[in-house]
């Protein structure tokens, strides 16, 4: 792409003057109407080194309202913080909300070709971050986001001018790294890279625009041409619906609901002694995946009243308050519904050697949301895969990740909401709509049997806990819990 | 994709059973629903030999009305006449019209691995495949299509096992072929280019269903699911708009209309002397041309009255009647108005060796479609980038594309409008429409402007042929098709 790519540099006359004058009043227009629409709108600039990315930047968002946009820099290494999270991580926390502009300074991009370029990413590391990228990209798309991605080009020549420049004007010395001069010297193998990662990572529902920056100016005019013109084109498409993907990784048989036996129980004495050495074992289990950095994410789903609050206060009862964190997952906040609707799952995810507990989780989309409506069908169909590929990126990054469907019957379930009622200082944990949910048993069972067989994959299969009788499940959480940390560590 | 599937094929039971009836019944409403939407679906049946592609395929249209699908069977390999045109050729002819089903029993991606695996193709002829193949399904999709793509896969145990069946009995022995044991012999090399081909080509716009074949009924199920399935989502869009790519291709700078002198003449005596001369040297250009089977291709777009017949006719006046044909490109017949734009022009292409002549040709996209409102704005801006993918595969295959565009100024047409309405033997020449078409002149002007901005590609440049003087134009077209088969040559 980029070697084919011929600077087209049009000189500064009225017309392009007038050209970039219209296409900045297009997108004033344009920030009224994906505020409308609640399109989400991420805008990516990549390129060399001294190309003009930032002032072009500036340029543009000139006539934006600050309240509609941000931009999100992304040009340092990642910190030591960042480092203790998926490669992703960084990227998918900055994601724009429903109606607004993000713009990245740098984005994905950058740290995958540095890593290249540095040899410091083996061939292998390389493929997986483009899968993990072209994946990322087509869950954002598929869920209504607008993705426009530019690389800034200019010529080795040009960028040497440029460089020089900035390092003789004492005041803008700062600007000139020894890294962008390292560019410079190596231009021809940097556009190998570039231009192989800009053919790896280029789709139809996110291409890649080249931008002729050997002209500030006339930059900018290209950048608000192609910016409009796909908001344009988005808002057109505001009901699109893609087609669903085949499942591509190794699933475990599961077994029906209700095929799963509930006579399940251990004795008080049974229980005490267990508990007592399961929790022992996994404190111990907990101080070494700290100092091996070993990540753990443990997710609860289950039926209201199964018993998932005391289920995990015995995994947590083991562990140093200061290594790990539960997440009680409710209904999204306006700021995480205006989002990918895994990107509050994105946000919470523990560092390395730590452990984060979800009380319900991204599981979310195919129970609740498909059953009252808050998602289309076509997103709840799509997302058993794109749950799968989440969890395929936390495993790879090597998460320990543990999925808990917590099982109870109908009857115990009624018999628990009446006791609740009943007991004046448990009625807090009852509600108007776990009355609602459990009317809707029949169609949560049909959804929850399609989750799990569709997202039960060997890399982060379901385990189901009977839980008629609590303590064994809590044992048996436990249990499981130990054995998948034991096998990482 | 297909080193990670895991067959999972599901015992004939009476819910399997009965799944399929729904499918089958589903299928049967489909297809009146594709007709209603003129909805064009292409079907596309990969796979191992003996993996059972043509029973399934005979099971699934056992409930389509016979005049809703055809089925194109591209087992066999290129013909003679075939391999005398671009790889693409033989496929894209058999496209589906709009309502209608097309299945391939197999389809371009046969042709490709086998290349592979017979060695007979360079890594770089793969790549190149690869990405025209990428082009052919995207530029399908974006203009309506939806393209279903099934791979039949089983292990190699199983496949053993059916040919050793097939050879057993006499009455199948003939349909066990010897490449069929290569394949098996060869399986996990195979196994390795069909899994690279299947990752190279797999895209949203048009994924891959990988069908666990082990199962012929099984397979079935799944075959008919998946179809109805992305059916429906492509019933629900059927008004997308796609995002405009950015030009790839090297373009030449090319004058505005109203730039371009139209002062320059000819006299008689040159002329006769010239017209001889190339005319002479045509006829021998096309000898050799015919030898060196090299295919020529001469697009003319032009004003109306610009001189396109008579242009045309000094060229073909040097030529052997048997190694060349005019196409006269009016409106397209139903036929071909219910499939790809391009369909009728890849249904036109010269053999090797032979040329073809376009008056009026796949431009018509961006002018008359374009004003007429005969296509989408969508449609339209982003033909320059389709145009341009198709003729630099026209190019790639060795083809010399000559484009000329035939200018005059209002006055000229307008003083052979009136000649021609005076002149009984001419009158023919002359209709209503042509006067409609003049009062949108200045339209008309502004779409030739950005047509040849866009798509005057180094290896498909325009040439303007200045027509004021008919004769001038004619040794011009001379000249430049003698030197561009010349070069080539």
């Amino acid at each position: 792409m980029l070697v084919d790519f011929v600077p087209a540099a049009q000189p500064e006359t009225e017309a392009v003057k007038e050209r970039r004058d219209a296409e900045q009043e297009k997108l004033a227009g344009n920030q009224l109407k994906i505020k409308e629409a609640r399109l989400p709108v991420m805008v990516i600039f990549e390129g060399w080194n001294a190309a003009g990315k930032g002032s072009v930047l500036g340029r543009v968002i000139r006539n934006i309202d600050p309240r509609f946009f941000q931009v999100a820099t992304m040009e340092a290494p990642p910190t030591e913080d960042e480092k203790r999270k998926p490669f992703l991580y960084r990227y998918i926390v900055e994601i724009p909300e429903a109606g607004k502009f993000k713009f990245f300074d740098t984005c994905w991009m950058r740290e995958v070709t540095d890593g290249v370029l540095r040899g410091t990413a083996e061939k292998a590391d390389y493929k997986s971050r483009i899968r993990d990228i072209n994946t990322a990209e087509r869950q954002l798309t598929d869920n209504g986001y607008l993705v426009v991605k530019f690389f800034f080009h200019i010529t080795q020549k040009e960028q040497k001018k440029r460089l020089d420049a900035l390092e003789k004007n004492k005041d803008t010395k700062w600007r000139a790294k020894s890294g962008d001069f390292w560019e410079n010297e190596h231009y021809d193998e940097c556009l190998e890279v570039y231009d192989t990662y800009l053919e790896d990572t280029s789709r139809q529902v996110a291409p890649w625009y080249i931008i002729d920056a050997s002209d500030r100016r006339w930059a900018e005019v290209q950048v608000l041409t192609y910016l409009n013109q796909a908001i344009d084109i988005a808002l057109q498409n505001n009901s699109y619906n893609s087609l669903i993907l085949q499942n591509r990784f190794r699933l475990e048989p599961m077994p029906l609901l209700k095929e799963i036996p509930l006579d399940q129980e251990i004795s008080e004495e049974d229980y005490r002694k267990e508990l007592k050495e399961l929790q022992g074992e996994l404190g111990d289990l907990h101080n070494r995946l700290y100092r091996k950095k070993v990540p753990v994410i443990i997710a609860y789903e289950g039926w209201d009243a199964a018993g998932k609050g005391g289920n995990i206060k015995r995994i947590t009862g083991a562990l140093d308050p200061r290594g790990y964190i539960v997440h009680p997952i409710a209904s999204p906040e306006p700021h995480e519904k205006a989002r990918f609707y895994l990107w509050r799952f994105w946000n919470r995810l523990p560092k390395t050697g730590h452990i984060a507990i979800f009380d319900r989780t991204w599981y979310g989309r195919v129970m609740v949301e498909r059953l009252e409506g808050f998602c289309s069908e076509n997103d709840w169909k799509r997302a058993y895969n794109e749950i799968n590929e989440f969890e395929k990126m936390l495993t790879d990054w090597g998460a320990v990740l543990i999925k808990f469907w917590v099982q109870i019957d109908k009857d115990t379930q009624l018999a628990r909401f009446n006791e609740r009622q009943n007991t004046p200082e448990k009625q807090w944990k009852i509600t108007d709509e776990d009355w609602r949910n459990r009317e809707k048993w029949d169609l949560y069972e049909d959804a929850v049997n399609e989750m799990l067989q569709k997202t039960s994959t060997d890399f982060a299969p379901w385990h189901v806990l009977e839980s008629v009788d609590k303590k064994y499940a809590r044992i048996k959480a436990l249990k499981i819990v130990n054995d998948s940390i034991k096998k990482a560590l």
